[in-house]
């Protein structure tokens, strides 16, 4: 029994609520039960500077947390002084993700920001964030649209992620807070609209999984993102 | 007249609503007008060093602006390494505001942190954020008077705060982005619920201002902070 | 009884020497009893990038201390690797206060920087570094007037600076540390030649101020910045 | 055709020389093909602090690459003053690869730290890292058997990493750098002597994959883990 | 000819006034021509950790200089947020070259930290700092011996410093910035009032130098810290 | 009698292997005994900026020693976040000592990097950098004279260094660390192939050292650094 009382294939409640940020090209808050992430996109007109004249442009992203998302204090990170090496990775493997579904060309040369910030903390913030972070994408690139900026869809599929792991010894979906902090596997897939695979990263410490289950895993999570994908869709109005 | 047709002495519209992070010890949403701040308080078992033996407890605070809060995108402070001068300079006065109206040993050696974290920008973040932390720190300290580890109220008043400005040669109240990016002479006004003065900050940038009108900008704060602790009592249902 | 011995409206002996630092376009050391300042001026010839082809100039400054210009010694904070926020918020407060002096058009596209050091601390520095920091500017503006390179006096007014508080319950001008540490109400009063303010920052850890109070303390200010104002004309030969 | 020559399933020649750095505990010199990788184990005699009183160790492991072991020089990470998100990530993922292995509590309260520093790039260096980070760790705890400071061995099995990728459209095994930066898809894979699977690894960069493909690149990968895993005893005189 | 007039082996008026910051143990204000050092001498109970129940004391220097002591402005270091490489590798040689004098078994379990501040440079500011930083430790140490913390005099002797070099073709004392910047080899000798030798550093960037010049400028310097030892027992009355 | 059982004026056995890193323009493996350093020089087509439009070249060095080169691990700087005071001074000395060697203005507007990486440490790693640089530096400079890059030859003579130290009241050549951490006096001397000098540094911490002492150094270190050169032609096949 998981400690929700989900089902093994449950997601949490998804929620997905655009234009909350007044500012932003695109924004939404993400809410998948307890994990909450707030996600903008920027557009800024210049790519990076390794990207001049190449006719190609970047999406990029940035990741953090509040200090008091969790349930005990985190240090803020601007006072630290660094980003630790668990949110470089977060938010390099953000970026990635939200590219591989981007045509970078029909994108032209400028940048996409997207930033996300994890209001509260309940396990899989780096999944809600590439999810919301699409959302927030697409928005940005549809005012890219109809403003003629460009015109040509860069955006190339839907991008969604959820975790999956080994809980007390079962294949479980979307993983909360008190699962994975005790699973012994866990891992974060990343899928397109259409079922293609962009990211998979399993991981196990202090233990080890076999090939069925790695199967297994990904069998949960064509399913969760295909509710994802939905859930983005109906968030957009599509 | 002000670009949001405001009369001189009126507020923005204001909403405190508390309760919104789950794990912290005390936490609320405050907005004036489009201006946000969530804002969390943790209780910490322990002083800060300089206070171990002394019976004495802190109250200290932490300020953040996400990226895109304001209306064009800020770079990330955990990015670039570290905190401006700017949100240093706000965060030491958020906790000295909020000091004041505490009674430190009857709080005894504990610390609670206030973080201030800024969801959208549209001028008097750092007003806002000593409102709001006021609120997070009041039921935080419930809490520790709820359970019993403090038998005596630490909390000797309301502490709220105000910007008051000359804009366009007259003393507005609560500024907006608008008003405050073009406001000859700009102040931050915090008091108590007693009506005394915690802190006064005037500051004329490229200009200067006369005792007359120092006089003036104080009775919008006073009339100003009595509305907002009026606020604070009902978001606390007291 | 003030610590010093002191009338509650007196000054500490003021002495202001010009020309101290042979390379600087300005330089003076101010002493305002046992806190000692050398303030320098440099003359930049391009300003911040954020004004380029604005036709505009910009004064800005620096403050530091000696780690044993106080009675224990402070971390050096080069070696430290920052920039205190208390030292951020004084060299803000510092450049804020003379460019309010300054007719940055008259000044054309170039920068000065004042450096304030402090070579021994006993209260109210960031006062001193305002009062002399005045004097190092004037003196680097009047370098560039008689070579030709600016044509008509960008400075409007002169800019001086003192601090006053509430010692035993007194209202009182120019604290030393003695008496500045432990203050309930401590504030610092910048005002011009003509008597305008600048800037007003009045604070209160731990206690509260009235309005009359405050009234009183600007006073106290208008009379000790006078005085002031007078020692810059005498160090300058007006 | 791959650019090297080799087929599909080959591994580059492999070598581990033991031994090779006089002051470490453990330590080798890995290559594969012209990626070369110095790794040495120290074994300190305290656990990082959260692992005070457990009863627990800890393998850790940090990762570094010679300024000119590339193409074309990279900048020294101590001079630029912080390791890069690359950097990080690749040293959290050794550590967290060879404690899969380990017993920690057969381990004790100490502390193991491999090192794995890259005298020449010529892609797979984290999992060349690992691979020689095994060796320099199993001797390491050889010697700790050895002396009787431990006495069950906390070492669970072999752990052995490879790169597999799509390459012009074909499976390949162990990318060299040729390949990897064409790939469209890259993964990197973790796994016991038994075959089992400890981390997962696959990304795609402006492209996507399929389960079959997945599936193509862990068929290569157990193959290649076992050449590499029996390169490993060969090295120890297993 | 040299360019201040100077006679080959003259050093420039030195000048050392003591007492000169209230706070500091011991402090003095050493003047060789242009060049200006503020020392001061700064007590400490405990040893760096090191040194913890070793029975051993311990004298270390810092180094700083203020951003307009020399012709154009340099930029602050704490504002950079790190000390320069010249920086560290000068307060390593000051504290190295002080030590030398030092019985620190005699000085027992405590710190002086000598800080050294440049307020004018016209070359040599290595050199003058160890001569004022002695004298500033001499009048430390005098007050443990005064106050009887320490019972047996733990200096060894006096520690002077002065550079030579080779200007012009000829070799010359005390080189001023006109003659440092141009000479083609440029030394610092550091010697004890027995005239032993504690450090030489003689260094040629772009040229090289000969044994007999070597030895010529060694005569020099013996000459030259003969002279500015009486200097030192001058200012100290002795 | 010495720990090595060497002669006082013995160097220690000494390898130079070229071409050992194959990305870079030149480089060597360097063994002076236990002491191994791998250098590697890399072409810059431009000069670092102070240099532009001079028509003069530069040649700049950077020093890191892997983490365990050492007996006891020593934190690695990456990690840290900053070079140490001895890093730095020792990567000035070996690009000073270079440029000593070079005609700049032969070399034209471009910059050759020379990067020393201790891979083992046992006293002596500055001086086995400088006469290991030198080769990697020749080497690079080779390749530029075939391409027709450059037309002569910027290498005015062979750079090397050897270290001298008085051991056991007896002068040394080329210390181990074992007489390196108890010697009381301690030299490095830079010479040329011609037999002049580009630096000397000799230093006494806790003792002093005469006139005669520095000579009978000198002495040794004239044969030392013949030695090496005689080292460093061999492994360049002259």
């Amino acid at each position: 029994m998981r400690p929700s009382g989900r089902q093994l294939g449950d997601l949490r409640p998804v929620s997905i609520e655009t234009g909350v940020m007044k500012h932003a090209e695109g924004s939404c808050l993400i809410r998948m039960g307890e994990t909450h992430v707030l996600c903008s996109a920027t557009i800024e007109d210049k790519p990076p500077s390794f990207l001049k004249n190449s006719g190609l442009g970047w999406v990029t992203a940035e990741y953090g947390m509040l200090p008091r998302a969790t349930n005990s204090r985190n240090r803020r990170e601007a006072a630290v002084g660094k980003q630790s090496g668990r949110t470089q990775e977060i938010q390099r493997l953000i970026g990635r993700a939200l590219r591989a579904g981007v045509d970078r060309s029909a994108l032209g040369e400028r940048q996409i920001v997207i930033d996300c910030d994890v209001l509260q903390a309940d396990g899989g913030t780096r999944c809600a964030s590439i999810t919301g972070g699409w959302v927030a994408l697409r928005l940005a690139v549809n005012k890219l649209l109809a403003s003629g900026q460009i015109v040509s869809d860069p955006i190339l599929d839907h991008v969604a992620a959820v975790s999956c792991g080994i809980y007390a010894g079962q294949s479980v979906l979307d993983l909360d807070y008190a699962e994975d902090s005790t699973a012994g596997t866990d891992g974060n897939f990343i899928l397109t609209g259409r079922g293609k695979l962009i990211e998979v990263q399993m991981s196990a410490e202090g233990s080890t999984f076999s090939r069925d289950q790695m199967v297994e895993l990904l069998d949960l999570a064509e399913a969760g993102c295909a509710s994802l994908i939905a859930a983005q869709k109906a968030a957009l109005g599509q």
